[in-house]
């Protein structure tokens, strides 16, 4: 099965659990109807899924013996992305009136079905996390502590997200928390779930995470609303930080080229390197915008 | 050490590595400054941290041998509370401009400082919930579950204030898991906590839940904001359901002499099963408003 694939079946199970499940007690109370179709609305259909197949890319080079194991990480990790989208799309944040090309969560189902569908979502992420601790209980604590340190405080999402709210900001730890926090989750917990030490696989993560807010700026500066699906030109108009601004188009493009070598660099010895450094130099290119991909060749 | 002391010593335990503690790998970022204040102080200081003493005195009437364990289970039960608190105050849901005798986290650290903290609150708990697994490896998988359980979809309390967006109410599944989830989670979590089978300790929450937003019904009737420390009325205002309405004060107060008794007869066999009884009695005793005392006793 494609990765793609995979993890559109995992994310849809885990949904589905979520939003159907009986109770143990075989109580009667179901999931509220509008409920359920806010959660679903929040992950399907999703954009590049790009953190779940780094994940799941990660375990298959350490020799994955356990794919339901992989599954619930990739699928934890994903659905704290979507998490976090949902939430930073919210009138107090981005105000943001579209998400992969149709309109956010709180704009199709009202913010507090927003609000609440984020905060469910980090919950089922959990309980993934849980999930994956059924078939390998022994890689539970460690799946458990990479998942929960990359989305709270003081180093992950949430804290990511909370630096733009403060009137001196360190940039690296903005980014770093905002973004590159989940990118070493996913290269962490792809490891962790085939039962590998996953601390020399954090700086994968981390230079993919920075390649990715690189080229995210890019995509801010030169798509267009339509390629992008979601409003562009949003950092000069808030004033955030971004590479494109700083570094000029050139040389935001040269930055995230040596970002990409850098990735594929720190790829540690591992029985499936190879064929690793070669999926990841293929994601790599599908980061930069499809304008640019002339002038980065 | 008396429970609410011990209580107060892990809630600060915890929100001291979710603000202060460095990276793993040396890096310098810190937590956002004015995003550790919004999370210090969404839970300090507390309400009745009722579900917290509850969860303590389960695992001692099962005979508790690891108290580092029902320590973290008891912290991710209140952090998991004090998230719901600083979400449902949030300007979408009840927009309330006090909680717990001083302004609501929105009202004093901003909106979006609200929304990241309770995000942040609902993770942490899960690293308290994994710290439990660090004391008692084999007991990690059942409180996982009984802790995000009780919070996500479709059972837990974010689930519960999502009925509040439905047109067509079940009134016991909203009043079940916006209240009465924690409550279960905060009985079961002790037990699991203590190494004991969790089951049994379902029906001892659900009586004390259902108590539990009874007497809240009643305070929200008959008290002053002073006393409650939140806006009062709120129940008839909204046109939110209330048992204080429903069922008259009188009506009300017999429910709660009900199900309290009920509650108490619910305990499982187990060594501490007197004492228990007697913990439980006395914090029922506390549940009802001071003005009907007299008139329940």
């Amino acid at each position: 099965m494609y990765a793609i694939d995979r993890i559109e079946s995992a994310l849809n199970r885990a949904l589905a659990r979520a939003t159907q499940s009986p109770t143990e007690a075989g109580a009667k109370n179901e999931c509220p109807p509008k409920f359920a179709a806010a959660l679903n609305y929040s992950v399907f259909p999703g954009g590049g899924r790009f953190r779940p197949r780094l994940c799941l890319a990660v375990a298959a080079a350490c020799g994955e013996d356990h794919p339901e194991c992989t599954d619930a990480a990739a699928v934890a990790i994903e659905l704290m992305h979507c998490a976090s989208l949902v939430h930073d799309d919210l009138p107090c944040f981005d105000n943001a009136s579209s998400r992969r090309g149709k309109p956010s969560v709180h704009r199709a189902h009202g913010e507090r079905l927003a609000v609440l569908s984020g905060d469910a979502l980090i919950v089922l992420a959990f309980q993934e996390v849980a999930r994956a601790g059924l078939v390998a209980p022994q890689r539970l604590p460690a799946l458990l502590a990479i998942v929960a340190e990359s989305v709270g405080a003081p180093h992950g999402i949430a804290a990511g997200q909370a630096w733009e709210c403060e009137s001196t900001v360190s940039l690296a730890a903005y980014q770093q928390a905002k973004t590159g926090a989940l990118f070493v989750a996913s290269t962490m917990a792809g490891a962790a779930a085939a039962g590998h030490d996953a601390k020399p696989w954090r700086a994968l993560g981390m230079a993919l995470g920075e390649a990715y807010q690189v080229a995210d700026d890019l995509h801010d500066a030169v798509d267009t609303e339509e390629e992008l699906g979601k409003p562009v030109g949003r950092d000069a108009a808030l004033g955030r930080p971004s590479a494109a601004i700083d570094l000029g188009i050139t040389g935001a493009v040269q930055r995230l080229n040596l970002l990409l070598a850098n990735a594929v660099d720190s790829i540690p010895e591992c029985a499936g390197a190879i064929p690793l450094r070669a999926v990841i130099a293929a994601e790599a290119g599908r980061l930069m915008p499809k304008r640019l991909r002339l002038r980065a060749a």
